[in-house]
């Protein structure tokens, strides 16, 4: 249950309060604006604010290009020549603005992505909610074997118990004593920027994010990829559900071009021109190492 | 005549598209929309979109601090406690998209300010109008005497007609030129691409530019500065009559926190305390170089 | 002791490897060169490669405005000049690269400064050492009473044994558990991506961090500032004690214009214009809230 | 002839400087420093300055992946493995600071990469060389019938000599006027700020750029591509031709996977899995737009 009764009232107050605007509106984005999407035990991903829509990606594009554009692409085709050709600042003419509840351990990957505007709960100020990621089941993983940063199959058993418990009371147990350490009750009460280092990396947190959709993508590549950690892919997910509401031909085009396409090296196309024309090609024949075969074959089946 | 008649007619029709929308609005940026800021002789500030508006950053800083904040001030008391701290983030999450038509050469000192992004008419992919930007004759300067990025008093007579006839025929001509050149009839007809570098720097191109509250006030702390060139100043007060209507109590803050406020360093704060304190000190005893001492004497004037 | 025997013998080669270069140098720089200066109780900053000087800047700066700089000013001069009008892009021309150990609870901090390029050990990838930071008894401070986000005096006797206690022992179980919950004998052990989240945020981490000097300085006004939070300020004074030795005039300009000198408001200048006349001023006739006033005040002390 | 002999006098003294450093070297870019490579008819593009070789990026992927990388790959495997995986910021730990002397109309197209630092020569603050770009024969194209931003045949006797008469007379009565304008005898004087905006766009300009390597293989892959304007593509050979002896390894890579590589689509993906499957596909059934797939058979060729 990640939203109080408080924040539910909020939501629905302020998706009461439709106002009248000149600006540029998408439909879609609407319907999300301000509700919840659940994401994991405790988080969230709200939209609290977006700019511009699919018209206004093609009106910056024609800035660009001038009438010559006119009579050439619908507003479609232009969005997917634009995707193609790498042409990314008609996207950054759109923005939009999310507020995220997430896990800590989350939010350190997150925020690697640079370009992007954050304002982040303080803890040096304000006191953490008693609140902790804890995987379900099916979640809670074994190291892969193949994959020094991925994961292989579900624990087991009196395993996979044992790992909750601890997960459950060192979490429980640091929050406990997070509490304690700050009472003023009888005693000083050790400092807020102090006392929150002893929580640990599970602990939600929350912000503000707010960045535009050429790097949005860019996030989304990278997060919404099945190698991601599961815990940053099911947030990009929720936030990929959002932006294709919003922007339905560059989301469309974006899932084309980017999430469904693959770069190859000039070595691997090298290799596709020959089969094509008929040659057995094997890994030894190919200039290629064993990891890049491995990634090529993989890429092709 | 910076706007065509057909432009005016489209400005006319986008604001009669009224829509409904759950986002924050800002009524004083509203009635700017779309509507075109005549700036120079051919230019123009116009707002095509906006994102946030002073709640929204009140409620994103209110996201940092939690419920610590929300007995302590009111809303203009927080926006001036942000301003004066350079707690930038709140700003960030406010943007703006304008269409903005300017001389090259100031679109090449505007460029300068890097965090924004861009989208300009291409004169590789279209061909530019004829119109160039010609200063009014109170704006025909001479050199400054004393500085050498400045401007004296305006040029008189003679040489004031003779520098007016050489700026309007060498664009007439570049302009003829390079119509000629693009040409097809009859010949080839040069390359858009290569023809568009016998322009001069005062023809006028055009871009949507999309920036944050935090680095649009930046620019316009060194723009709408007097020491700024005139040709840039001009838009940057074109713009900031915009921000003013858009969020009146953080532009507030701007004005007295930066545009009206000054910095001093140390040594001059240290003048500052010993002359409180009923000292008489000179530039000599000030430990001040003549210039900043000069410098610091106009900031107390 | 941060440093492993193995970190000691790897630093005390790299300072044997001396290589000629045409570039600029800064002899003061060289000597701190891999040196890891020591930082809280396992943490450190070594700077690992640097680009410019002190000549670096001001040849820049000579690029933009050309011959008419030659005559005027030495380069000291020079570089104050540009710090007092905020001439940044000179001083973005020089690099510095840092080898940082830290806590997470400080890099969570650190990384909210976003032009920087970072490269930081990955527990996804990589298994933590049992390393946390424990703060000395005199950092061991009380809620401040007068500010949310600082410290009051330093806890006292029981108190401040029962936080040591607790910060020790919560730390030191949980790793017990990340390593009993990793470990793969006897059990699949579960993913290190998954583990980490039961640490604390006193873990160490590690991270390559590269910032342009003009970024460096905002960096060090905001976090080597007086109320900054203590444990990232002594990463900010050992990283400001290598820019002295690395650019001697820009750092004597920083230290003067940013960190010993202070910003006014409008109403604050004007304040201090009236009390120069010999006017007696007070709070209720200077336009400024009571918190305008007291750090008025307190800048004027 | 692009640099004066001065300029050559002051090139040869920097390379006698050789003095002694404990950081990274590249040989191959140490034979680079300060020398002119000259472009077009009156450019250049020197090495200033630079940071990190092949074995920093290295360096910083090991600081991230710890010991796990230790034993998996030799450098050059891991730096390909980097650019595959799209893993940046090991490339961003690189820096070189190029000066750059070019014509205005390239200058405006480079500055469009923001990621990068620049000190540029003021015309507002200083008088301007009588230098312009004039087209060799061979580069005096006609506009491309089938691409709007393109080139076609170079123009042929009695237009190519119109033309370039056009472009130097145009240029060098321009220049005239310029200074006819600035000149302060028997005259005011027009400000310089004003005076330069009568110059064409093919007068050249200088200026700093500093750029991270994983920016400046981005600049590369756009402006060394054989879509690229002739004018701005000769300025990313000469620096190419630089990289390629500073990172040899991260060269290569580059050139595999970016220069010689391609990104296909999901739907052209799909194509060639059934064209590997023996399938005869042709646009009609592909799924793709004409000119998608005009592109796509032009990669496979």
């Amino acid at each position: 249950m990640p939203l109080t009764q408080d924040q539910r009232a909020q939501i629905a107050e302020a998706r009461q309060g439709v106002k009248m605007t000149l600006r540029a509106v998408s439909e879609g984005m609407e319907s999300h604006l301000y509700n919840a999407h659940e994401v994991l035990d405790h988080g969230f991903v709200r939209v609290i604010d977006y700019m511009g829509n699919d018209d206004a990606i093609v009106q910056a594009a024609r800035v660009s290009y001038g009438a010559g554009t006119k009579h050439v692409q619908n507003d479609e085709g232009l969005i997917r020549y634009l995707m193609r050709h790498w042409h990314s600042t008609p996207f950054e003419m759109c923005e939009v603005k999310l507020h995220v509840k997430l896990p800590v351990f989350v939010a350190r990957q997150w925020i690697r992505h640079r370009t992007a505007n954050v304002n982040e709960y303080s803890a040096r100020y304000s006191i953490l909610d008693r609140e902790f990621y804890i995987p379900e089941p099916d979640q809670l993983a074994a190291q892969s074997v193949v994959n020094n940063q991925g994961r292989g199959e579900a624990l087991q058993g009196a395993e996979a118990a044992r790992v909750l418990e601890m997960l459950k009371s060192d979490a429980g147990r640091a929050f406990d004593n997070y509490e304690s350490m700050l009472n003023q009750e009888g005693q000083q009460g050790l400092a807020r920027e102090l006392a929150r280092m002893n929580l640990p990396m599970n602990t939600y947190t929350q912000w503000y994010w707010k960045i535009d959709l050429h790097n949005l993508f860019h996030f989304l590549r990278l997060r919404a990829d099945a190698h991601a950690q599961y815990e940053i892919r099911v947030y990009a997910d929720a936030i990929a559900a959002c932006v294709r509401d919003w922007v339905p031909h560059a989301f469309a085009a974006f899932e084309d071009y980017r999430m469904g396409g693959v770069t190859l090296s000039g070595k691997a196309l090298a290799v596709i021109k020959r089969k094509l024309a008929g040659e057995v090609v094997t890994q030894e024949t190919s200039g290629m190492s064993k990891g890049e075969w491995r990634e090529f074959e993989e890429a092709l089946k």
